[in-house]
């Protein structure tokens, strides 16, 4: 087990296969900037190299979720001189690769989880559209929040799609709706609506339990496949996923998984989480 | 501003930033003939030519939305000798000319209302999922009739599975489905259901306040943004859309929006609606 | 009409247009082996032929759909020596024919109706996915269950999300999800929910009239249409539909359906349904 990237932003624990992440700038309600996004990036790097890591828990400290961007870095974005004909847009660039982050963390083999509460605004609302699995306070707080400041969710939208659907995209990006997390739940934003934090821990313990009773290389196997889905044809999908298949069966969890279910006992992937 | 079309089967009037259509044809419920689509055609040419529309409001007259199509039309239809070897088959063209159509209005770069009631069905089911806001009156009745009358929805279906998803595309579809406002809510066609016509009105007002706190541009481009992620790879959906955050944050809308936001003031582009 | 196809695991039944197959495997909960599949395959050929089927009911023995794949004959494979270097390994090629098999169901031009009770699991889950129109009991249980084995769903996956969206997919793939009816018909997996035998065959009874006021050939017609929206560019589809179109108005269920519509009297092709 490589030891955990250091972060300023973030707060990282490690308890068995369960990686803990909270994003740790509550002076500002953990709103995006560089430092978040890098340490994000160190935590998917992680994540992607280390196959004991089976689920990833994410939220924001001091009962916030993540307040959107960095508004007061746009406004020194307005003395960013254009650049030269043919050149690299600075702008445009940084804007980009915040794409590229919510690409890799959507595909992340772990499974991951977000705990969203108080307000998810703008780039908190689409970094919430990539988790697997979603628990969400009744009363959070959601906005589509760019075009009310005179700017484009250009980065984000097309995971808003991927999760809304193209209806109701269109409907709160282009309405500058303010809801919360029982709308959000009721459009699919996320999975589970809790009112307290009991409930909303007791919550997550369902859901990392129902984690680990799945085999930890077939659970990155099938979220490969799932995602697979959005860019390939079905065809191809179907062929690779035959060959996962065949591996997964012939393989350590396959034979395991089987004799487990057979012997009427519990996998020996199975954790216990206190 | 330039003048608004002439159409014979619309009504047109033009408040502000808000273009209000009524289809008018009450003696055929509002049935879709070349005319009503003729007129809906210049409607987009308008809009799309004149920046200053941000909402486009459409209904149809004396509470009815759109009966479908023009039945009796079907029926001269039989009389069209089909085209000789290799030629055009005029049926097919002027079928084929809807699809064009709803394409064109899907991706209006005005924020588009539909204002439901009475009836949708064939063609006004269609048009009903092309929208980017629809409000619905609870007692409204739709159907997809087309199988029933012994033809296909052609040019609608991908509008309606973009709008419901192939599951239940494929079940109002191929079922002859009839239903109300409450199930079109439920399934997703429609965004907001209405009992009476004040709750109509006021939602309305609703939805345009929402629209107007919205930058104008930055929500034209949003939109195209939103509408590429249906047939281009997210890839190039998040190259462009990286431009068009750098042209709005240096441009006028990005200072304006984020002055405002910063000076907790409203933004100049917020429009008073009685 | 064509003789039925002789299935060892399958009862066929025919009444009119109506093919009702009942998977006939009681002693293992109608789990899927060589037999089903097969069966089923013969049952896609023969509807393929027959245009006089314009509808397929499917059901599972004594009160439940299907338990999933044969988890017995997965530890026979584990015997299965790998191939030879670039070689076909017959458990992946196995594995995939049930990928081919499904979208050919998925794909059928009758309209397919899946009757749900007691348990569907992994490829009984699969198949859930594929029919027109789902009706199922309350209490039915189901679960994605092939990672708690320790393998894959890998040729369910893109039917599962073709149905449920990416979102609710990667929850119930990655979190060893185990739901009941209800939970299947919020989150869209099922179409009707009932409650007892009664309610159940009332409701099929509903569905299978609903299909018999939609021409034949106009419901076949509308399903390959809906289909193609899934992989094709919507231009093409809209072309296509709009030759559909035309042969349907020109043939004899248009002439049929307008007329019937104008003259007020049911279509010739409406069955009564006791």
């Amino acid at each position: 087990m490589a030891s955990l990237p250091e972060c300023t932003a973030l707060l990282l624990r490690r308890e068995e296969s369960r990686l803990y992440v909270t994003i740790n700038r509550p002076e500002v309600k953990n709103a995006l900037n560089k430092d978040v996004t890098e340490g994000l990036e160190a935590v998917a790097e992680y994540v992607e190299n280390d196959p004991t890591v089976r689920s990833v828990i994410v939220r924001g400290s001091e009962g916030t979720f993540c307040a959107g961007g960095d508004i007061k870095g746009f406004k020194k974005s307005f003395e960013t001189p254009p650049p030269e004909e043919g050149a690299d847009d600075p702008i445009a660039t940084g804007n980009r690769s915040f794409g590229d982050f919510l690409i890799r963390f959507n595909n992340l083999p772990a499974t991951t989880i977000g705990v969203i509460e108080g307000a998810a605004f703008g780039g908190g609302l689409g970094l919430t559209c990539v988790f697997d699995v979603t628990i969400c306070m009744a009363d959070t707080k959601f906005a589509l929040s760019e075009t009310g400041l005179g700017v484009v969710p250009a980065q984000i939208a097309p995971f808003v799609v991927q999760r809304l659907g193209l209806t109701t995209a269109r409907r709160i990006a282009l309405t500058g709706a303010r809801f919360d997390g029982k709308h959000a739940f009721e459009i699919g934003l996320v999975h589970f609506l809790v009112n307290d934090a009991e409930e909303l821990e007791e919550t997550l313990k369902k859901v990392l339990k129902g984690i680990t009773r799945c085999a930890p290389r077939a659970n990155a196997a099938t979220k490969k496949i799932l995602m697979a889905t959005t860019h390939r044809p079905i065809e191809q999908v179907l062929d690779d996923g035959s060959k996962a298949f065949a591996a997964q069966l012939r393989g350590e969890e396959g034979r395991e998984g089987v004799e487990a279910f057979l012997e009427k006992r519990k996998a020996a992937w199975v954790e216990k989480i206190e």
